[in-house]
């Protein structure tokens, strides 16, 4: 089988809703800064109801991580669902016209396309409350064995292990994949969702994950410790390469038994850190298909946080492939 | 009739999709740089599907235009239709956000809301194509007396000019208006919105309006010139007021026979074009309904159209009513 992607994802298809709010917000909407918690359609009226005025973007952790690499000018392939509604034509427009390969069948009759509620504090810092729709809908039968056995890495999106079909659909492609000698990756996406599959995670970890994406409190959450370095340590033995996100003081990279720290890109202001995470999981993939050193492909990782952190929505608005050339990277 | 609002507002109720393009892609599309060109749905569907990733917002000039009333603290009203769908959602969430009353009812079964596909040069220039969809089906019946009378001044959008029926809305409108004694803003929209139309508008701005807005290729239009101030003059006695805005060479302002210049607030980089001219009739109008001087008056005009072009989207996102107090206004 050909290589023709470098990476193929598997993810919530998400459309964000990202408006302005105060901490006080939060408080009276009993959100939890930096979270994401799960609503029903119900609570997403009502909540829609109490937000500013905001903007509307393409989401959905793993498609902008797939964005962002083929920002960088990778080639990119991404499963997931929307419903035949016009944020499902958002959606689906978004991703195909960054040159993402995206051919999931769209859900006929049933739950609207995904929607993510985004409240951005002063701060900078998001807070996110997702309606699943259509999303929760991704079957077996829409994971293309084509398509996962053309990729070097699959990328495989946390947030999934919440619907038990989604994990089948996850089954499906690891088995291609291992089949086929690939790379999987795998990011932890959310705290609670380390929370409410510990387990789950961690017998999937050892089995079929290479390469392990997460923030500091996903992997402390992990094992259930308050210390950042132990749970990395944790890591080794049980996965290739492990990428530690710690916001601001940059990241960990746990590979060959060595921890690599990175610097995080610097800023000028933080407005929207949506996407952070998802984007240096973009750099990281990219450099790691691409064959670059472990340092390169978390300074990649780094340059691509910090554009989408600078502005409003969740993808980068300029090529990262400018951005690191003239990075020199 | 009490005075419940500033300004009350009839435009085309429009979603925004916002896209990055470079000029050779305008040239390949057809696109005339900077203008609003109108396209039927084939050519919606084909253009987006042209066009790079991007974001949704809700637009709409005189929408944009009460957005930053609302922004600036004042009292505002919106007269425009959307259908029963997800952007009609979108655009009603937004505008009833921000704190203007907004209560068309929608278009039940019919064309989508309407959306306008915004390409978005480097240089920072907008150029719009707009599908107009439910925004088209206003009628007479939309223009609630009651909201029009208790406004101090009526805003109306020139694009309206194309459909008779929102023309006979207008009619209905400023008879309203005069009636009340409220004053009549109008803002020619897009020079080719005057070439189709200069005689009728020529008409209605010497019987109906007392504030008029446009910018210089607008005005030089209406008066088949390429003389600014000659267009400008034009205008004395026809109007009581007019504000011409002249993009970074800031406005002019004619008022009681004199013209104040304006100079334009400085921005750090121009990211977006798109909705400058409706946030600065933004300014002027919360300016003239509060009783500003005229250089107030385009002061508060500059600091909101500053403040939309620093970022993509139509509206402020910030509040424009701390910027104003920081600025001394």
């Amino acid at each position: 089988m050909t290589e023709l992607y470098d990476v193929a994802a598997i993810g919530n298809a998400i459309v964000d809703v990202i408006a302005p709010a105060d901490d006080q917000f939060l408080a009276d909407q009993g959100l939890v800064k930096g979270s994401m918690a799960l609503i029903d359609d119900a609570r997403a009226l009502y909540l829609y109801d109490q937000m500013a005025a905001g903007i509307e973007a393409s989401g959905g952790s793993a498609a902008n991580t797939v964005a962002g690499i083929a920002s960088l000018g990778g080639r990119a392939a991404y499963i997931g669902k929307v419903a035949n509604d016009q944020l499902g034509d958002v959606f689906a427009h978004d991703i195909s016209a960054i040159g993402v390969a995206f051919d999931v069948p769209r859900l006929a009759d049933g739950a609207p396309t995904a929607r993510c509620l985004i409240n951005v504090t002063p701060d900078g810092q998001r807070t996110m409350s997702t309606f699943l729709g259509a999303s929760n809908q991704l079957t077996v039968a829409d994971v293309s064995p084509d398509l996962v056995a053309a990729a070097k890495i699959l990328y495989l999106e946390g947030y999934l292990f919440d619907p038990i079909e989604a994990r089948r659909a996850f089954a499906k492609a690891t088995a291609i994949a291992r089949t086929h000698g690939r790379q999987i990756a795998l990011t932890l996406s959310d705290s609670f969702v380390v929370e409410r599959h510990r387990a789950a995670l961690l017998g999937f970890i050892e089995t079929e994950v290479d390469i392990l994406f997460a923030n500091a409190a996903e992997v402390c959450a992990l094992f259930e410790t308050q210390d950042i370095d132990a749970a990395i340590a944790g890591l080794n033995g049980k996965v290739a390469i492990a990428a530690v996100t710690r916001s601001a003081h940059g990241s960990s990279l746990l590979a060959g038994g060595a921890v690599t720290h990175i610097e995080a890109s610097p800023v000028e202001k933080v407005v929207d850190t949506t996407g952070a995470g998802d984007q240096y999981a973009a750099g990281v993939l990219f450099g790691l298909a691409r064959g670059r050193s472990i340092s390169q492909c978390g300074a990649l990782g780094s340059l691509a946080a910090a554009e989408v952190i600078s502005h409003y929505g969740p993808r980068p608005f300029v090529s990262l492939q400018t951005l690191a050339a003239k990075a020199g990277l």
